[in-house]
């Protein structure tokens, strides 16, 4: 059997057809144009469905389910979109809607959520606890427990960008101070930069930035490895922040492993060394193993595989 | 069957015949005298658990297993406490030593996720996650998943105090900056009232503390119920410390309920009514049910009470 996993973003709703294991065998992605009707994306989501099954050249009878990753507040028992920022939504009844049009059973759970089911879908049932932490726009997170997504009491567990890790400190778009998200998503990575290419104009990443007509959470990484000093200190200010939330999430939980995602993650061991390094020594835990600190592994298929998961 | 708990403490070890349920038929506690050789302390409560036998008026028979309740890094499968720092141990098979003494089976859990066990068991079975936060010398806490305590990969989880808040802020004794545990604890709110009365010699709370020939975490508190001012802002300060952290344990894990122990939660309503409405404010779950933030219930019994469920 099959399942697919739809993975509905602002800007492109991606789907794929999933084996059992998670591996993707044929994929497909549509824009979402997220302003219009929400029956008129779900309507898009099935005709996107109907050319993923015939490109995949499987039947629709070896389809088990579908799971959608969502953005937002999801009531996942009765498989409803509480609320939705990205793509408008309050209340609407989407499991129920895409079921109609394809006849299948619909699945649908938060996001963040999927892609961490999808990445500890990598490593399989021997991990007992497994966090994911999306480092993008936003900082966003998934907690996979004994090979179920923990929803706590009310489903909206896993919000560790949303933990204080300077307590009165910079404004969050959630309306608290202080979060981790204002501190170690790409964005507060971009403002560190800027900020520190204001100051340090003579900084190779006012060079970087100008030569890629932008600055992105690359320039300060290019820049530390062609030894500029300026670079290196945003780059050490970044870690502790980021490697402060990691902290928390261990001592809370000591997860067996921590998977980091998203557009910073790729900076790859310029990022995770210091940051393993600093985890190591700050971790409340001094006697016992440790979690192990990872890159993601499945980009921006994760959101997929983590939804046509969601039946398993 | 009947189950003995006992709360290995740094000054007393405190046990109690413990029914299925959680009710104490019967209690006693002896000094610990930390600095003798652990074989000593261990053939003591052996002792003690004979005397409790004899108080309470039941048979060895009727007694199904003992729970203990210990400070420090806990192998829970193996019943060896591999590091304590408040009774100095390594790698001390504790469950063993007291298996010999008794001829009963010993199970041994973390002291704090005793106690949060303890408190649970006020509330049964149909509560699916539940969180202790204990607001002592430190901030301690344990976290109940499916009526199970929760450990992590490692046997390490669940130690709020240790999550950073203010990121690169006040020393923690575990050697990292800005803890929890250094802005919310009872000793922490010490420091801030003293530091206050330092500023401000008219307070109230200078001649509180010197009726009570001290300051305590009580203090500030008393001197708010006669609206005094500097205290008050003392108690804003914590206030914003504590909740931050405790939307941190919200927003990581959603639980069912938060139940605040220790002596700074006696309180009562001075404390909880602004720390419930700075969580509802700023936790990051706008649309969905919300954690009931309680008082802890046992008081100091929980550890005997959680030590002696250990085993259910």
């Amino acid at each position: 059997m099959y399942y697919i996993g739809i993975d509905l973003g602002g800007t492109n709703i991606a789907a794929g057809i999933v084996e059992e294991k998670g591996k993707i065998i044929c994929k497909k992605s549509i824009p979402t144009l997220a302003y219009r009707p929400t029956d008129e994306i779900v309507a898009d989501m099935a005709k996107l469905i109907g050319m993923l099954i015939e490109k995949g050249g499987i039947s629709t009878s070896e389809i088990k389910s579908i799971g959608i990753g969502c953005p937002g507040t999801i009531d996942i028992e009765n498989g409803v979109v509480i609320y939705s920022n990205n793509i408008p939504m309050k209340h609407y009844p989407m499991a129920e809607k895409l079921c109609e049009w394809t006849g299948l059973q619909v699945y649908i759970d938060n996001d963040a959520n999927c892609a961490a089911l999808g990445e500890y879908a990598v490593y399989g049932e021997g991990v007992s606890s497994f966090m994911l932490i999306t480092l993008g726009t936003g900082v966003g997170g998934g907690l996979i427990l004994n090979g179920s997504i923990y929803h706590g009491f009310n489903g909206a567990a896993a919000e560790p960008g949303h933990m204080t890790i300077v307590s009165g400190g910079e404004e969050c778009s959630c309306g608290k101070r202080g979060c981790w998200e204002a501190y170690a998503s790409a964005t507060a990575l971009i403002k560190l930069t800027k900020e520190a290419m204001k100051k340090n104009p003579q900084s190779l990443m006012n060079k970087i930035a100008a030569e890629n007509d932008r600055v992105t959470g690359k320039t300060v990484f290019d820049a530390v490895l062609e030894n500029d000093g300026a670079a290196k200190a945003v780059l050490s200010n970044y870690i502790r922040y980021l490697s402060d939330g990691i902290v928390n999430v261990e001592n809370m939980l000591q997860p067996e492993i921590i998977a980091i995602g998203g557009g910073v993650s790729h900076a790859g061991e310029t990022l995770f060394a210091p940051v393993r390094e600093y985890v190591r020594k700050y971790g409340f835990n001094k006697y016992l193993k440790k979690a192990k600190i990872v890159s993601a592994k499945l980009g921006n298929d994760a959101g997929i595989v983590g939804a046509a998961l969601l039946n398993l």
